[in-house]
């Protein structure tokens, strides 16, 4: 297995089966007075959407799959932009002729949430009112607003039926919020290595991310736009989430306790194990690729996640959802959405009589894992597909 | 159980058998030009040494008991400095009369580490050669340093047998140390919650934390004594500390996803969940009790540090204890220094012909059990000094 070496998230590389170059497009919608009416009950707008397309919509429009993204990754989640292009998409790998999200089949649907930095509207994106990055004035986001966003995506695309939503991490609760928000739309979901809620120790570790952010000096309350960014802040930011990504055996096996300078290891401070080294380069990399207040606004989205709000438990929300048929999978070492998670929402499936297959895959990664073992997930995806 | 409620660490407050009042004492040595030899080649002096002790050293100086105390503890173990001390020392609940270091029976040792910040000399203290405080001018410590030290301090004491070394976390490092150091001093050491080696996971969180405060405007290279203090820095790698010390599930139970204000926790970022409230509490009050040079120090000296430094393995070295017996102890939810860090150690010294005895207690609290479980803490470590 190939991968990026010591990119920000794991890619993996198979350079057969892809689905060659591809485009980014937008959608703009909810243009003043008919601005989109937010979860806080804030209005946005105009809103862009940046999304990608896989595949061919069928006639009777009924073999779509949207792919759901997490934290910080975009609309390319499959393909390369150019053939000079280092990496293709996020999900690569599972999307393609022949793949898990087969585009001999399907038309396979990729936006960016709103909120992020890639195209969609953001806090880095221009508020129209005061020609200026909305940056903190950007209101609170949440997985509902994501995935409402969506479906207007989906409205302007003429989708008003969908195979499948699948998603990773923060995408599986978006999945999962497609189902409860529009179960006549949505035949099934997949959901890998996520939760219906967010945890408590994942709040925490968020808290101490945002924290780091909102005081580096260059934040200066978000606006730091053509300005020096909130590089440090936003560094350790991602260096923490970095550590979350991985399992402890992990950290073991891939670094232990090697370092590049045993003559200095207890003569100077600078002088690193290769995990620091890590830390720092991921951090580092992250503050080039990334926006600050984006990383803000979705860590929030994320903790305020949780898909029994407004019901008195999980099991009576989900009796909302009409999907045929739901796939959950899990990964034995991920700590971060650790598999009680998925199993939780598997056992209220069961209750709300939602058809559900649950997979734990084993796997040393942590939560990395549902970006690197396509293998086992191709295998898992595309059965649950046939019985569909 | 009563503790301190939102204490830095948790203290259990039990009056009864408490050894009531104490006192602070100081020992000077390594003074120019006969200074102290550091682990890494560099010299220190005058070094000061804060320690206290609990109970009566008996005629035949064999009834001594040297406490290890972790990361940011003091010599201050047990008892009150005044009547009006709201909180006893840190690990009172094992030390007095009756209690498992039995002040009736033993002499309890107990000094602050070498560049710590409560008495002992460390960044904070003041360089005789520059009138200034040394700051990053501190030559790195390493858990051998503060042994050595401690080892002047027990000639000054006129101690040349130890009962029992014991050390819960750094502190169980330290007291491995002892016996690998001085083997015919050491009749026997009980670790708690604690690993011969530092592992990747918790030299990354360190990083994480270093990096904080090293990426703080007031840090200014450590020179910051007099000024602003880097309390920002310092605060966020307090908060990054506490969630190692308690475990995923235990978050759950103590905040689950309660917060304070729920109608603006979608519109303003500023509404918080009560782990946040937590942890920033935390990371507050620390900086108002601790040195941020220091904290760098100190975890900078965990991550270093290896029982098995300078041998093939840890069965090698451990081949240098003398020990007529050691107690090690574990808990289930501690994953700051987990269960198998104490098996590792266990099966080592069998290895070594050393008798041991091993015991994991069933948790809830992660690695703070260490201070909290004491009941079953007690039995154990009573009927292993029994059997000594």
């Amino acid at each position: 297995m190939r991968t990026r070496e010591l990119g920000e998230s794991p890619v993996v590389i198979v350079e057969e089966g892809s689905i060659g170059l591809v485009e980014t497009k937008y959608y703009t919608f909810a243009s003043p007075p008919n601005k989109f009416q937010m979860d806080n009950g804030l209005e946005l707008g105009p809103i862009t959407v940046a999304y990608e397309t896989y595949g061919e919509l069928n006639e009777a429009r009924d073999n779509v799959l949207l792919v759901e993204h997490a934290l910080t990754a975009s609309a390319h989640a499959a393909g390369k932009h150019s053939e000079d292009d280092q990496y293709p998409g996020w999900w690569d790998v599972m999307i393609g002729p022949g793949r898990a999200y087969d585009t001999d089949k399907y038309f396979v649907v990729c936006s960016n949430i709103l909120g992020s930095c890639y195209g969609t509207t953001g806090p880095s994106s221009i508020n129209p009112e005061t020609d200026k990055p909305y940056g903190m004035t950007f209101p609170l986001v949440t997985v509902r607003d994501m995935v409402r966003v969506q479906k207007e995506l989906m409205d302007h695309l003429g989708v008003n039926k969908i195979k499948s939503v699948i998603g990773g991490s923060m995408g599986g609760m978006q999945a999962i919020e497609w189902a409860l928000l529009y179960p006549d739309m949505v035949e099934s979901i997949a959901l890998v290595a996520s939760g219906a809620v967010s945890n408590p120790q994942s709040i925490a570790i968020h808290k101490v991310g945002i924290r780091a952010i909102l005081d580096d000096p260059n934040f200066n309350g978000g606006n730091y736009y053509g300005d020096e960014v909130p590089a440090k802040g936003l560094a350790i930011a991602r260096m923490i989430g970095h550590i979350t990504y991985l399992h402890h055996n992990w950290l073991w096996e891939k670094f232990g306790r090697a370092h590049s300078d045993p003559e200095n290891m207890k003569l100077k401070l600078g002088s690193k194990f290769d995990i620091e080294n890590y830390l720092e380069y991921q951090g580092t990399k992250f503050v080039d690729r990334f926006d600050a207040n984006s990383y803000i606004y979705i860590m929030r989205a994320i903790d305020l996640y949780d898909a029994a709000e407004g019901y008195e438990s999980l099991k009576k929300s989900f009796e909302r959802i009409k999907c045929k048929k739901v796939f959950v999978c899990s990964f034995t070492s991920d700590w971060l959405f650790p598999t009680y998670q998925s199993e939780e929402i598997v056992r209220a499936l069961k209750f709300s009589n939602v058809e559900v297959e649950y997979q734990e895959i084993e796997s040393p990664y942590g939560h990395d894992s549902f970006l690197l073992e396509y293998k086992e997930l191709t295998q898992y995806i595309k059965q649950f597909f046939a019985t569909l």
